[in-house]
């Protein structure tokens, strides 16, 4: 007789998987290629083959961000876990951290750095709206603080934050400037080490149209030494620095092995960095930058408005549109999603049921894409509307 | 003129993909269904399909543990997050954590606990052998822990832990049971509830033959509560298991956006997971026997001998066999792996240069690799030993 309980019947089925448009603010539609890397045979975690591929993530990680920082690894883990690798790795229990805080990711790494014993100062601003030098001088000057985090595509209020000057000005204050780029960085300007960022993350999953798993992070020296100097060890284990630097052969010893990494998703990410390259850094923020004007210019003809009002401030990754009244941003995105398999996001937090998110990230950022997700967003409020009066 | 570096050279050539028959420790080879999943659409971390994959997956996790745990996730990490996970839920700063210490994975707990602000103490047995329940009792009543950490499949020695009668002591002496079973779950008898395990996790590289990235972790009723009860946050946010079992639908709320999840090593994980459902625990179990009594035979008919004498406290999964005299491990495991593509691995720790670890596990485990492991581990060893005495 069996000592075991019955397996469940609901794995006895295959799994279905429905093509969609995935235009919100991320995951993106992988393209082919990428998705046939996940499906390669499985290497060692220190085989050569493998050690290989991860170099030339590396490179493609380092053309990415414009940098030669040496500590340039993956998380193995999503954006989040890249998030919390900067947070353990930068701040020691008692250290202060300046949070420029306009939305979700600036909420969320204050979370993580109380969780790391870090005083947390914030400066903030609406979701929507982005912060000025001045601003950003006077907090450092009043908190004194040895980090300052930043985001610079904040996917929740569609906003581009402008860096330039950011990274003198902390060094002028001996703080640190940490940016998170997930939602923006291969679709606007990034220049890392002009820009004198010390810690710079994104994801796999937004322009680089990969799976998520395998999150790109980079260090600059003064970083690097920051985490060499610590008085007190980084708590995490597997997010430490020292380690992972080790494991992407980021310094003179031969690889240890400190945990097997996400095999799979590297070869994805190795895809996407691949497909960055071959059409070039400049091509691609030109292609995100063409594409999200034509949105824009759709969406004021549709009778719509923007979230962000200066077009210098708005993210061309991830654009917040504004529900009118008498609109349910739910049934909206529902009925695209139904009728068109289209991805229309809503809104996050102070933001939520106020605007929809439209996404326009690397494979997907193509013109007929833009008109296709257009069309539904057009389809879908005609309809909602039309139930609406004929309820009247 | 452009303003960004050449993109990397490396990036413009294909990837390569030997084919390996991966007999070491980990990551196994993976069967074709589960690098078909890999490949699979990528769907929204929140959309239905997915909610619906993630609970397919709870339900063969549940399975594979024997466990009812409303508690049971996948931590969005390799088997090490899935470690650390355990550590910073069930440990607040100051407690005391009492570690079964006989290889590399109690090693990899005492760091991760002493970072986490715990007293770590320990019980110690060399690689290669296990823990008595009186040793575990005495190290109970001297240390009065919180929690109790063992390794169920230590691949490092190649041993199998005895677990039952473990729970129900740390129970009497008020102590949770935290159990590593990366190496050994799926592979030989795993009762969670009846063992009285309260945190238990494994990989999904190992047994389940899926890519590395996203790890199955249970909680039982009392670890639950213990995490509930905390006095002090949690020290990581990716980790912290009220917000993964949210997201996972282990509670009665709506799930919330925690983070993105590794979706595609989802999608493997449960084919990995439908793999071992189909075929049936018991099957599984007595396959692995079946496959390891044979492999053990074949060595010891070469004249070598194994690591761990008594064949109860031998793993299946990983077995451990001794380098002899004269010869170096490494020439022979460099012959296999380039004249068969048979990866046989080193050891690590103390026995580091000492033994072969050779892996049989899930898709891997058929007679069938058992004669080509043995075959490629009898002409390598040949092979070495001509070279050797040529020499002389």
């Amino acid at each position: 007789m069996s000592t075991v309980s019955a397996p469940p019947k609901s794995l006895m089925k295959p799994m279905v998987f429905p093509q969609k448009l995935m235009m919100g603010p991320g995951p993106s539609n992988c393209p082919p290629r990428v998705l046939n890397a996940c499906a390669m045979p499985i290497l060692g975690h220190l085989h050569p083959e493998f050690t290989q591929i991860m170099d030339e993530v590396k490179e493609g990680v380092k053309y990415m961000f414009q940098t030669k920082n040496e500590w340039t690894v993956c998380v193995s883990g999503t954006g989040h876990a890249a998030m919390e690798t900067a947070c353990c790795n930068l701040l020691e229990s008692g250290e202060t951290t300046l949070v420029c805080c306009n939305g979700l990711w600036g909420e969320r790494f204050s979370d993580m750095a109380l969780r790391n014993g870090a005083v947390v100062k914030r400066i903030e601003r609406p979701m929507g709206e982005v912060f000025t030098l001045g601003e950003i001088e006077e907090g450092l000057r009043k908190y004194c603080p040895s980090v300052l985090f930043i985001t610079h595509g904040e996917s929740s209020g569609s906003t581009l934050q402008p860096l330039e000057g950011i990274g003198a000005l902390c060094h002028k204050y001996n703080c640190l400037l940490l940016v998170d780029s997930v939602a923006a960085c291969g679709g606007v300007p990034m220049y890392m080490d002009k820009w004198e960022i010390d810690v710079l993350y994104t994801g796999s999953q937004k322009v680089l149209s990969a799976p998520p798993g395998a999150s790109p992070i980079s260090f600059s020296p003064k970083a690097k030494a920051k985490v060499q100097g610590r008085k007190t060890k980084i708590r995490s284990w597997y997010f430490d620095m020292n380690e992972l630097a080790n494991y992407w052969g980021c310094d003179d010893g031969p690889r240890r092995y400190h945990h097997t990494g996400p095999i799979n998703c590297v070869y994805a990410l190795r895809e996407g960095l691949a497909r960055l390259a071959e059409e070039g850094l400049e091509k691609s923020w030109a292609n995100h930058r063409h594409c999200v004007e034509e949105l824009w210019e759709g969406i004021e003809k549709m009778g719509l408005q923007l979230l962000v009002k200066d077009k210098a401030n708005r993210l061309p990754c991830v654009t917040g549109v504004k529900v009118p009244n008498g609109v349910n941003w739910k049934e909206v995105s529902d009925y695209a999603m139904k009728n068109h398999r289209v991805e229309i996001s809503g809104g996050l937090g102070q933001q939520a049921g106020k605007i929809w998110r439209i996404g326009i990230m690397g494979y997907n950022a193509t013109p007929d894409n833009v008109r296709r997700v257009l069309r539904a967003l057009d389809d879908a409020l005609k309809f909602t509307r039309g139930q609406a009066s004929s309820k009247l």
